[in-house]
């Protein structure tokens, strides 16, 4: 086995979410995660700073993604329209081959406070963040932090409803589906 | 000076406010709490678990308010107007006399890691439990979930508001006003 392993990052992925959920995620250990892998504890170093990292090594690019979204809106969208153009546009992190994974990921937050804390925060920088960036486009406040939280509403919502147990729709459908909610349940 | 003392309560989360403001909530000790407060530290634990709890401790009552308030609506208000209502029925939390320790618990818990992930888990708590109560009226999935999510978002915009520096209006108007902006942003 020699030093360059095509797809490391996600063979220690899969290795460490299996592990998690079949023996807690205090429990696993990176030696473990590493051995699961078929790869050492040294190269796990090389793509995450620890375990906790495998599960939320993504969240820059993706929050980058949504707020590159928001900036390319169109001049005329509403803030709400170019909060609904960033959570779609996020539709390629989660797509089929990703839900397995997702699921497995949302199972294991939700049972270890610490992780939960993580995401918690991780969500509302992503909301400050879209803030920010309706800001930028001359929204002023509260509209801005308005439409950015409401817009974090509807992805948490959505991404619950997308790695539920028994959902079969993508996120894409979902999400689209969740802001429209929103928009009724705001008019009534 | 007695065992029983009047307005002990009052007294302990006035001097530990201060000694955050002052030397850092990390730095203060509950001896230090006790001290300016004029009364002893085993008073201090009749009153809260821990420092911590001087500024968390009438969150259940809040959220209890809340839940109290969606059930009580009107049959035929919809799920956002009655989330309206559990944010306006907060406003005798939020007096006045209650904003110099609001604005400086903000800045406290702005400024320490530990404490912002409390506060955000008990916004997801809160969310969660106005989601319950949305589905005990009949309000249906994701719908509930959306309505709740979005009055803990408008509920804590309009209370960043209510916190700021140069704010003057209360809590009712704002959190009203919030509302309202939210449902204009949702429909255009």
């Amino acid at each position: 086995m020699g030093r360059w392993e095509p797809d490391a990052e996600s063979r220690f992925r899969a290795a460490a979410i299996e592990l998690f959920g079949e023996v807690g995620y205090e429990q696993t250990t990176v030696a473990a995660i590493a051995e699961r892998a078929g790869l050492t504890a040294r190269t796990f170093f090389r793509y995450f700073a620890d375990k906790r990292e495998v599960l939320f090594n993504g969240s820059e690019r993706l929050q980058q993604t949504m707020v590159d979204a928001v900036a390319q809106a169109p001049t005329d969208a509403s803030a709400v329209d170019a909060i609904g153009a960033a959570l779609t546009k996020v539709g390629d992190f989660f797509d089929e081959e990703r839900r397995p994974f997702a699921r497995l990921r949302s199972r294991v937050i939700a049972a270890n406070t610490d992780l939960l804390e993580r995401e918690l925060i991780k969500m509302a920088t992503l909301s400050a963040a879209l803030a920010l960036a309706l800001r930028e486009r001359g929204v002023g406040e509260p509209d801005a932090s308005l439409a950015a939280e409401a817009g974090v509403a509807v992805f948490r919502v959505a991404f619950a409803q997308w790695v539920s147990e028994f959902e079969r729709r993508g996120y894409v459908p979902i999400v689209k589906e969740s802001l429209e909610r929103l928009r009724s349940l705001a008019a009534s």
